[in-house]
């Protein structure tokens, strides 16, 4: 008498989960510098140190009421007043507090955004490869999760397949740039082709489909390159983004949902959103972090231990033979598997204790996901495994 | 093209927000001392110290991964044995760490545990007066939520017409106690009671019908009175609790689910509550206020301010002729209107900047809520006012 697909969701570990969990009993057996863990996707470096200055400082001058009370379900106005000014002043993106609804992180916020826009028989379409919790979160709002095959081994976007698979029963597209698990960015070119296709079918559908911009990774890019900002270049884009990466604040659970000024519909669809957000529990977003954020909006991190990370995986493992997504965010490489089949490679890597993602659930499946993440130590003596393993291919 | 309940949902203030908003726009014409706002149930002692102590030990202490790090969706393992260590010594509970799963308060921990226990066409039942947010949360669930009248004018249960209302689709009954908006608490007979009436239809019905425990305010009870610990009555009880109330922390979004260990379907039930948890966007409770928990589960609120103010209300009330439900815990007196229309009193009340919630959406429009949990001095100036009413009604 349980909800089937809810046990199955909170029975059925996910793959990711699953590795990790394995490394962990490993470690116990063969000791812990025997076991390479690239399995999760969890910040390495500390929070900026203006974060636990900003909760000290909080701590010492504000009441308990102001620190800890309700705020409104949207969130402080200071905290979006703070966030506003930072995207205007980076991206010259007109943003007015009222856009802003501040969440619990990305997840509850997709959650929300999908919600508002789904329909009887609604679709969302991803872009392979695509974080597979996208397909609970749309499966559990009664909605339909349509994949739109990779573009290999560019990994930005293959226009002919997205334009087959638009319909009028689509909502949505759900973007995420810098990419889990590929560690791309969407170029301008890609951003300026998708907003064509998509006001063209906009106009022949004859409603909008919102472009839903999932950016936990949007601070996390290297060599210099830049994450263009969606929305100036489609407005009927709906920003969900967490501090987890930037400020590496993953357990906090802090973030916004921006709707930019000139989204169709701007204001019935924020209340669809809030009224999403209610239905699934949501009160407001943690208050002391709401006021940590007011202070550190404009706080970015310190990628240079990524940066380096990045740079002597990719190079190693290209130097051994490996091709991959180029690596210009996030904290991933994509690594194409050395026979084409990312599962039967991570089975062999798995029995040396290198433990990687097979893209297969990621809709991606030559490919393998590593996190870099981790200490440079682990990195440099799993080289030899990586070098072997390509060798033996 | 947005989903017309969520809309709908976002865009209408519930009775009490708006007659918060009304009380700020007042106070703001004819100046705050002449606005006696009873609308909002907002903690209004601060924190006890040791929260606040415990946040700076641990940013003297921990390292930022460990503070703001992701934590397993169920919870750091330390958080939950000082939670089941002090339910152990208060209730003899026999809780263990893995009964619990850690929340982000009291709203999403009932979404979760609706969702998991929503079927096609299940009912949820619930006892008036109810917190009016039970609606939705049952209905975004697709289920139906049913109104059980009620018992008038002790405020336990009418068991003749929960016994008509429980019928093979009813999935579960949801519990507030002390209660939101009547302050009354259920006694150990109303529980042993319903122990037996329930255990009688799941036999009956071939299925469990669980206990939703919804407990935000069981450490908020005076007089020296008690709250009975539901599980111990009817071990099919799931407990969902906030810390938002008995540590002041209502921002913060922190609490917990308990399956007690002898609750039908234990393990299947915790996995389906994890996957509902999931399917919603829960990644996991905010991690700082989880180590914050970790060291304060044992800690009680000082309630000698709510306490004095609720004498003075309630004796006052009672000396100008008012009835009202036995006022035990909680931060709410529920008072019968004169004339017995408490949107018509309501209304009266407003056109005197008095502000009170009907007891409508509550599912009680016999009676209005007040909250007590606000500055003395206003209740004193407010007196003259319920005086004035009373008599003239």
């Amino acid at each position: 008498m349980l909800n089937l697909s809810m046990y199955t969701l909170g029975a059925k570990r996910s793959c990711i989960r699953e590795l990790f969990e394995y490394g962990r009993m490993r470690r116990e057996i063969v000791g812990s510098e025997n076991v390479f863990d690239f399995s999760l996707g969890n910040p390495s470096i500390p929070a900026p140190p203006e974060v636990n200055r900003a909760i000290r400082d909080l701590l010492a001058t504000e009441s308990s009421l102001q620190l800890h009370g309700y705020t409104t379900a949207t969130g402080d106005l200071a905290a979006r007043r703070a966030i506003a000014d930072d995207l205007n002043s980076r991206f010259s993106a007109g943003i007015r507090p009222e856009d802003l609804f501040l969440g619990c992180g990305a997840a509850p916020e997709l959650v929300s955004v999908i919600r508002a826009l789904t329909l009887k028989s609604s679709e969302f379409l991803v872009i392979a490869p695509f974080f597979p919790e996208y397909r609970p979160f749309v499966e559990s709002c009664g909605g339909r999760l349509e994949v739109v095959p990779a573009d290999l081994p560019n990994f930005q976007i293959d226009f002919e397949a997205l334009d087959r698979a638009l319909n009028p029963r689509t909502q949505a597209l759900i973007l995420n740039s810098p990419n889990n698990p590929a560690g791309t960015v969407y170029s301008e070119q890609t951003l300026q082709i998708l907003s064509g296709l998509l006001t063209e079918k906009s106009r022949l559908f004859g409603h909008p489909i919102y472009l839903i911009s999932d950016e936990p990774y949007r601070e996390l890019v290297y060599d210099g390159k830049t994450v263009p900002f969606v929305p100036n270049f489609y407005p009927d884009t709906i920003v969900c983004y967490s501090y987890s990466k930037s400020l590496s604040l993953p357990g906090e659970r802090i973030g916004y949902i921006c709707v930019p000024p000139n989204a169709t519909d701007h204001d019935e669809l924020l209340a669809a959103i809030a009224g999403a957000a209610r239905s699934i529990g949501h009160v407001c977003a943690p208050s002391l972090m709401q006021k940590v954020i007011e202070k550190c909006a404009g706080v970015r991190p310190d990628l240079s231990r990524y940066d380096a990370n990045r740079r002597l995986l990719a190079d190693s493992l290209k130097s051994f033979g490996y091709e991959m997504a180029s690596p210009d965010g996030a904290f991933y490489l994509f690594v194409k598997a050395p026979g084409g089949d990312s599962d039967a490679f991570s089975e062999k890597a798995k029995a040396k204790d290198l433990l990687i993602v097979p893209g297969t659930d990621f809709g991606c499946p030559e490919y393998f996901r590593l996190c870099y993440c981790v200490e440079p130590d682990m990195i440099q003596r799993s080289l030899p495994i990586f070098k072997q393993l390509i060798e033996n291919a």
